[in-house]
């Protein structure tokens, strides 16, 4: 029996009734050389498709996932699932993302957060190296954005495509999609960015190291040497609170104890009385943290951190070289209240590609979930996405 | 010989030559008994005055200070001081808070973050318990806001004071004074609150609990009970580091390289190659941290997380409730920028006193130091403080 995914924006999703009914499959790779130079052997990442491939193999759409997702973009894997994918208000039959005509894959990335969910399939420090018959853990090489990029290519490759329609990704995803234009400029004629970045700033760094703290300061994870013993959860269960919190909003926090019926003046009380106690709030999110915790690895989450400390498009140093090269048309779409990936940084590089003379929109996303107005809130630009993949 | 308190805001302040030389003075009580009905033998705390009281007792403006900061709000310890107190470019003769007309006195307040710097008296989990020999560690009580108020209310009470002209508080010190014109409305005729709040909400209370999470987790923490073993110096060298981002801007972060010569891109081919490496500004961030932490006490950083949780101005559930009593002219100082305690928290409070019919002002502060702006670029509302406090 599968266990439901819970992920951070299905939380929030509409309950849309999805037509799609979807399989995890499995691309391998004997050997696999990192832009760090480093080689990986028998890789293996799962990965979805929605729609059919054409004859011609020119209908494909890459959806490139976000931090902690996998590629469960749209779709279910029973009638019985209580959630569908995570853009399945976008991606369909008839739908922005029309699976009527285009060939819809995903791919779950290197290093995944969801290491131990039975539909993830990737390659990580959890991971068994082939070489010593034990987990990597830190032994595992620092992965970047173009790694995702470069096994997504492979595994294309290996179906005999040689050219998408168009990639389109949020937040993390946004960073491999607009890595994509910049790498492999003939693959990709159309991009869209949605609430995300051309680079991670020294903020962005920062941030994103604030992740990686309380998982080195659990006790249990011992340099990443946990695979035999008790893993870091409540590290791990931390840095998910971190990062939910840095994905939505004041408005939306404060909204919860309403939603969820939670006595707040109750828990007011308790926490005056007992520095042990923890405000209603702050139990409402260990308790859903906690849970999603136990499918994800926290050695992956370290190196999730690292591949987007890494980023910036086009993997050069300079954004605007990286740019340089892109002849995709592109769109962006930063959600106005987003705290964590801030609308400067996708006007950023829309900017810049004006700049180069290249066609770029940009339109603002709106909404009460901060970030996660891209992923929860996303069919509000459905009819936008959908012209513009047909432009 | 004393060492420089390197405090969060001193890094950016400006080097005013300051004309006030001040010292640290001591103020005990036999017993307290906290907002939360326990009691603290043997209290003691430390306060500093700037200018003259006047026969009258009716000049004394109340210096309320923030969460990392203690009551050296303004001038020098010696001539030699590298660093004035934190808004000397306000305080002093001439000044915005004139002290050739004013009393001007700050209080350190219960469980002060600098428990080990000999510039800090202060009474907390570090402090030994007269009934064992043996410091408090978790056993000492929850304390509020609204106790550091009272700590300071008997203070002025024993000098023969029994009204304030004005007071005066940014961030944490901004819940200090707008409490003080809720409890005590007869004191108060005269309150400003800069980059502060009316109440902790739940936005913020999960905010402050990701500062008391590092802590937490760290294995030298100890349930609290580290006074006689290894501090969790890691752990409280991480909350810094989350709190002075907090305090920051993006702007701002984007700039540390640049302006302290930091080779960005050599970092980032480090940091390809060793996942044990850090980005370049979380080592700068981090090593300023671990000076700051050596002063510090993580027990007495968890007390000042709670404290900041359980506010609410008047401390009666509802704030609407609590600002019914208040007397006071207020003015409110939010920082437009300011991710911490972002401006709709002062316009919230500002908003309810003005449909209660009390005089109210709100001008929002500009910079690119976010939440610092109230501390670091506080002169450029320093004509207006000065009128305020004249009216």
């Amino acid at each position: 029996m599968y266990k439901l995914i819970i992920s951070c924006c299905l939380l929030f999703s509409l309950s849309a009734q999805s037509e799609l009914l979807v399989d995890k499959q499995r691309f391998e790779m004997d050997e696999f050389t990192t832009f760090g130079g480093k080689t990986i052997k028998q890789l293996a990442v799962g990965y979805e498709s929605y729609g059919e491939l054409n004859s011609k193999k020119d209908n494909v759409i890459l959806i490139t996932h976000y931090f902690s997702a996998n590629s469960h973009a749209a779709g279910k894997y029973s009638k019985d699932d209580a959630q569908a994918g995570y853009w399945d208000a976008i991606i369909g039959p008839g739908k922005a993302i029309d699976t009527n005509e285009y060939f819809v894959i995903s791919v779950d990335t290197l290093v995944n957060l969801n290491a131990n969910d039975p539909h993830t399939i990737t390659t990580g420090p959890a991971t068994i190296d082939p070489d010593t018959g034990k987990p990597y853990g830190l032994t595992f090489p620092v992965v970047t954005i173009r790694d995702f990029v470069n096994v997504q290519k492979a595994l294309l490759e290996s179906l005999g495509i040689s050219q998408l329609h168009a990639v389109v990704g949020a937040s993390m995803g946004s960073m491999q999609a607009i890595d994509w234009a910049a790498a492999y400029p003939e693959w990709v004629p159309r991009m869209i960015s949605i609430v995300g970045s051309g680079e991670t700033d020294d903020w962005g760094s920062s941030m994103l190291e604030q992740w990686a703290i309380p998982i080195r300061l659990d006790p249990n994870w011992q340099n990443g040497n946990y695979y035999a013993s008790k893993a870091p959860v409540e590290g791990l269960t931390s840095a998910l609170m971190f990062i939910t919190q840095a994905a939505l909003t004041p408005e939306f926090f404060n909204q919860v104890a309403q939603t969820n019926d939670i006595d707040r003046q109750k828990s007011q009380t308790l926490i005056l009385q007992d520095i042990n106690q923890s405000p209603a709030i702050v139990t409402w999110l260990q308790e859903r943290a906690k849970q999603r915790a136990a499918l994800m690895d926290a050695n992956h989450l370290l190196y999730l951190v690292r591949a987007n400390q890494l980023f910036v498009a086009g993997h050069q140093g300079e954004l605007a070289l990286g740019l340089k090269n892109v002849k995709a048309k592109t769109l962006f779409l930063p959600s106005d209240n987003d705290l964590l990936l801030m609308p400067y940084l996708a006007k950023r590089a829309h900017q810049i590609l004006i700049e180069q003379g290249k066609p770029s929109e940009l339109i603002e996303l709106e909404g009460n979930l901060g970030h996660l107005n891209g992923v929860s809130l996303i069919s509000q630009q459905g009819q936008k996405i959908k012209h513009f993949l047909q432009q």
